[in-house]
């Protein structure tokens, strides 16, 4: 952990997120999947509406490791967070940084109110899902992620028109 | 279908929006999960800096079914869609309603431009997972939703605070 700050990301730590969210789809086996660019991160994280918010763990002036999250809702339980990815680059795993970033999106959820946080993992990440548990977390078994992508919405709306 | 209008929510409508949330809470078999008020739906729909938008089917002055969402990000992807509940009331189910809202709000996320839209289903409602991949939707298999409550996130943090 020596020499490793955690802060917010800036504009010019995109470069590595996106090279930190590309090392992420190799690791779980779609590496075609990120169509996202470094513009696309600077506009979305700083341009007017923000739509995530992200902490960088910065080690010898490198990006090594992130959490980035955003705000959901829960009609249940009401504000929540999502921590969409939470990132070390492979040569600082084992290090404690995972597990320092965590903390740091958890303690800041604590304090901004939130009632819930949540995110997703592989059922087969069986480190990943002890570490959760480990940590209070619950790992609940019987929902399904449900994905509908664009060009499915817009098949599936061209064959509704068709029926009308 | 007939007599049926689906049209954004208005603050008149969050009673009968939480009694549907109630309702589904109690098919899903979660009659006490529910700790929101009509108070904060007003607040987090209609307040300065809304958490969500709702379109509701009214049918003959009633409102008897929602399509609740609000904006989420992917890493992958950029801007997204979820789809946090998607409710007709018990008396309305099979006339359609949760296809025309279903599909209503799948036109206005087209619209909007967001490359993919989410929500989450029970695997063992095998009703709503066939109406889902019928659509054309992917239910993901090996994912799984982790959570943490807000009491959990203190334990955490008061166990790692002692570590320190």
């Amino acid at each position: 952990m020596k020499a490793a700050v955690l802060r917010w990301a800036e504009p010019k730590d995109m470069k590595a997120v996106l090279g930190l969210i590309q090392e992420l789809a190799d690791f779980e086996k779609e590496p075609e999947a990120v169509v996202i660019s470094e513009d696309d991160l600077l506009e979305h994280a700083f341009g007017g509406q923000p739509k995530f918010q992200c902490f960088v763990a910065e080690k010898q002036g490198q990006v090594v490791g992130m959490a980035l999250f955003y705000p959901r809702y829960s009609t249940w339980k009401g504000p929540t967070f999502h921590l969409e990815d939470l990132i070390v680059t492979q040569k600082e795993r084992g290090t404690g940084l995972g597990k320092a970033l965590y903390t740091k999106f958890i303690a800041y959820a604590e304090a901004q109110g939130v009632r819930r946080i949540e995110w997703v993992v592989l059922d087969w990440n069986t480190h990943a899902v002890n570490f959760y548990e480990n940590s209070g977390a619950d790992v609940l078994e019987d929902w399904r992620t449900v994905q509908m992508d664009q060009a499915a919405m817009r098949r599936y709306l061209a064959k509704e028109n068709e029926n009308i």
